[in-house]
């Protein structure tokens, strides 16, 4: 059995069904939200910072996709973030990765570059520190809990102070190290399930004090 | 077979294992982003608004999580959303609501409340269109393709005009008709399967103008 999200299904009599994709497709749909009024400035800024030819890319009124290898969508991800954070602005990134959705189709990727993640230069001497939620879904196995406990244990072991808290998990770190958790999940998902999609906020320089 | 998200699980071996439930506690975990310099103000204006004595709620530096009868959750949440509105300002929220998760415990809710929902009377006169985003995961049943295919019907009967995009599925209309949409998307998962979740991400005033 596989379950399934809203956008897509194999069921090819449904009005948005898509045609299944045995391509190595990764992808992530986000949105970035700078809390202050030059927000758009901000985007737009980042946006020309950061390099996207290892990514096929679409924006409409809610959110930006990302679609390709992994490792360059997670790269795309990260620098965007990155290079849209200013001192003292609050700002939140929220999104959904996600792989092997059966309703998934064929096209809408870069699939044939090669090489090192182009930003990872240009964003890596850049840190400051995240918090994040998040949320997993392995679809389409009966293995489930066995994953979800190494992906727990690994943000144990890379000292991310995991936390449950009522449909999620919290962790906190450098942007560098929580980015990096996020993809290394993925890695995992993709070697272990068909399909799964992780859900995650992070925010920077939040005004609410923990206690 | 019972999928699972990363918040808990049914093997209490694991660290972050809840208990289990068998009460009839929905939630919604949120988060409100105000585009501009006084988000905070905005936030705290409303949250001043609205009438959450009908759930159990905590707040972190992430996220707000609404806990109790799915009425009154969504009563909450909505509220919150139209009492953060100002004219011209782009605004989003991002959330999760779900029910039935295996790793859930029976505390942090509050059940026993009864009658209208506190906010209904406080809200129904303030109308703004927002565009929305959402991605349904209904866990631990075979049937979910037909849940997902009454979810997107629905959605085409309401006027809520659905649209696949990669990773979920688009709707549009006044703040109301999509978060009552969303909100009987719940009902129909909580009569029809045992743990769902309901991502959504909405929005109003975004200055991206679409084709």
């Amino acid at each position: 059995m596989e379950n399934n999200c809203c956008s897509g299904c194999s069921r090819p009599d449904l009005p948005w069904a898509g045609r299944g994709t045995s391509l190595p497709i990764s992808g992530c749909r986000f949105s970035l939200y700078p809390m202050c009024d030059q927000f758009v400035d901000q985007i737009l800024g980042s946006l020309e910072k950061t390099d996207t030819s290892a990514v096929w890319s679409e924006s409409d009124a809610l959110s930006t996709v990302y679609r390709g290898k992994l490792e360059y969508v997670a790269d795309a991800v990260k620098a965007l973030f990155i290079n849209a954070y200013r001192d003292g602005i609050h700002m939140a990134i929220e999104g959904q990765f996600s792989k092997g959705c059966p309703g998934d189709t064929d096209g809408d990727s870069v699939l044939e570059r090669e090489g090192e993640a182009p930003n990872r230069e240009l964003v890596k001497d850049i840190h400051f520190p995240v918090h994040c939620k998040l949320s997993l879904y392995p679809m389409g196995t009966g293995e489930y809990i066995d994953e979800i406990a190494k992906v727990w244990y690994m943000a144990e072991d890379r000292g991310l102070q995991p936390k449950t808290i009522h449909y999620a998990t919290r962790i906190e770190g450098d942007v560098h190290e929580v980015m990096d958790y996020l993809e290394s999940v993925c890695e995992l998902m993709e070697k272990s399930v068909s399909h799964y999609i992780l859900h995650f906020t992070m925010n920077c320089n939040s005004p609410t004090v923990e206690e």
